[in-house]
């Protein structure tokens, strides 16, 4: 699939997980952290259809493994209740009797199936969750749908990000008007091992759980799976959505005409989602997309990509405003994809300095100035077919080897 | 094969390239840097048995293309000119033709074969070879044998790397002394785009090209592919050993009942000049060894390894005496070897933190003070076979950040 280009899909700005009809949200301060908010849920009216994608790493935290069950069971989550402060990660046995716990708690205060619960958490790994806060925590979440409520929630999942990661999109199908909201959590990392990317999805549309999987997960390659902070990958990572319904739209499927757009909210909400969470990376100044081009499949595209923005050289040298364009040719050359080294192009914003291998001249204070933007944008063509694919990353600063090299606290 | 761990070989600290029988070398500053000597060479007697190993990036350096023509000719090479400053990589045709004069003019000097030289480069990508004054070095070179000369090399090879690089072993082969020396430059990247590794072997063993070939590629396997500094790959990379038999053992092949020993001197060479590479690493103020073990091959553990010392979690870690080992199993976890999630140990020096994936108490202070020394070994088991291997790093500090954040000058 191309990434979509056609607009049929409007953005609302002053939206969120609430927008879509039939969905109440919460956060409270449980007493795992200091003083923010540390426990949040997502409920919905009615049982909804359901779709994750989980982290790829061998170490799954225990949360994640029981929200498998739950989904697994009916496809359907009726409510997500997630922690920060601790990830639940490598805690063994008694981590996974404190999540499946964490879930029964959470349905008999609402009285849903335990199997229509979903649990997530993020923060400390190898650290067992202190379970009489969590416990204290759920009975005093009061869901409602007011906008308080959706900011309580993206507050309560928040471990070390600087700002709360949201968007909220509509698009009209079966002549109805259908919204989706998000909600999402980076990779922070001043208390060390939390490295947890969560997002939230919220929608009405009228789907079932096996339809949104597939959609979620063509999307999730194309978006979430294509930003990098630091190139390391969490134990807790998850995206969820939540599809109940309530628009009243015909039951969405790959046969539905308006599918595509369908996938075009969901593929708009996960990269408004994946870019803030890039641009909130720890110690970031800048926001890079790379948009690479001219491969025989978009596969290679999205990983040549995702290889630049990774890379350690290109990171400084961005944070630094110099137009190192060696650096990408560096990254490029090592992927595992085939290149033909004589025919590269390479743009840094709108200034073209690599044309079929060959190095062009350039004015390096123009570039200096556009590598002092806070968004900067790399662009690389590789003459070789039609793939293409981006990737989303941030600049490597002081503040990153600061935050990490900090002691745990 | 198992990394060797009987010990036939001797250390000779204050040996060098030029103490194995039979070679000579040189450097000079021929003006390609402000100061410091930029030309090296080494030369042999007589035309030596020659094997090298190259880069996997895809825009390998004309000086490599150039040298693998050399090598593929007759298996001798005699003499290897090294330039540092200009990488001459990305330089299309006209960088090919220059490092064809670059050879001949050598060939010329010192009355060779062309077929018998070998270049190298190291500098800035994407900027053309000043042939004027490499024509005007390689008339200055004047190759002896004394501790001088080999210094001389060592120096002009370098880029950014603070110290020279260099070792010496010997054993005793057919009842006769056996000589190694190596010399090597790093990655140091003080200025953009030089991210080259070059190591140079002289030895007098008598072996054939072929299978120098075969000791060199499972020794690097070993040994520089298990070095990492920041995840980037040079176009330059380059590893060249040159045998020239002046030992008067008989020829070394696999049948030989010392090849073994052999063997060990490369590797020990081999791993002497990767480890002080990633010492001089840039920014670097420690230097990690990672050892996995219990691993179903040593593929696997090797894989492991460099993953965890690559991981810039790790890294920043442990440059803040952080003994925060949940960031090695995010590392660990990311791999894409199986892995058995319950089952792991870990230990950061003497102090096991993690048994059968329990998490152990230990003391935070203890920690610190281990972590606060310029050598740090991480070491993990994770129950699967016998599969072992090492990979050497170096920590992350603000002045990695502060020299690749800077200006091309």
């Amino acid at each position: 699939m191309q990434l979509v280009t056609q607009t049929k899909v409007t953005e609302l700005p002053m939206g969120s997980i609430l927008t879509p009809k039939g969905f109440r949200a919460a956060g409270v301060h449980a007493g795992l952290r200091y003083s923010k908010k540390d426990l949040g849920m997502i409920l919905s009216d009615t049982p909804a259809q359901c779709a994750a994608v989980y982290t790829t790493s061998h170490f799954q935290a225990a949360p994640l493994i029981v929200t498998q069950e739950s989904i697994a069971s009916e496809g359907l989550i009726q409510a997500v209740i997630v922690n920060s402060a601790c990830a639940n990660a490598c805690t063994g046995d008694q981590g996974l009797k404190d999540a499946y716990q964490m879930r029964k708690s959470a349905a008999d205060k609402f009285n849903l199936k335990e199997l229509h619960v979903a649990v997530a958490s993020t923060g400390v790994i190898g650290e067992y969750m202190q379970m009489d806060k969590i416990e204290e925590g759920i009975k005093m979440l009061e869901p409602g749908n007011e906008a308080l409520h959706s900011e309580d929630f993206q507050t309560a999942i928040l471990t070390t990000d600087l700002v709360m990661k949201k968007c909220c999109y509509s698009a009209v199908i079966d002549g109805k008007t259908v919204t989706m909201g998000g909600s999402a959590k980076g990779s922070g990392m001043i208390h060390p091992n939390m490295a947890t990317m969560l997002a939230f999805v919220t929608t009405d549309a009228n789907i079932d759980s096996s339809d949104l999987q597939l959609a979620l997960k063509q999307v999730t390659d194309q978006t979430f799976n294509q930003i990098t902070v630091d190139g390391d990958t969490s134990t807790n990572d998850m995206v969820l959505v939540m599809a109940n319904g309530t628009s009243g739209i015909n039951k969405l499927s790959p046969d539905h005409p308006e599918w595509d757009v369908f996938i075009e909210m969901l593929s708009k909400t996960s990269e408004s989602l994946a870019k803030q969470i890039a641009k909130d990376g720890e110690g970031a100044t800048k926001l890079i997309e790379v948009e690479v081009s001219g491969t025989k499949s978009d596969d290679d595209a999205r990983m040549i990509a995702k290889q630049i923005v990774g890379s350690n050289l290109v990171k400084t040298a961005i944070y630094g405003a110099d137009a190192n364009w060696g650096r990408i040719i560096g990254a490029i050359g090592q992927c595992q994809s085939a290149i033909d080294p004589s025919s590269v192009d390479i743009a840094i914003g709108p200034i073209v300095m690599l044309k079929n291998s060959e190095p062009l001249a350039f004015s390096e204070e123009v570039a200096k100035e556009y590598l002092s933007n806070a968004f900067i944008q790399i662009t690389v063509y590789l003459h070789q077919g039609e793939g293409k694919g981006k990737a989303w990353g941030c600049d490597l600063s002081y503040d990153y080897v600061k935050i990490n090299a900090s002691y745990r606290t």
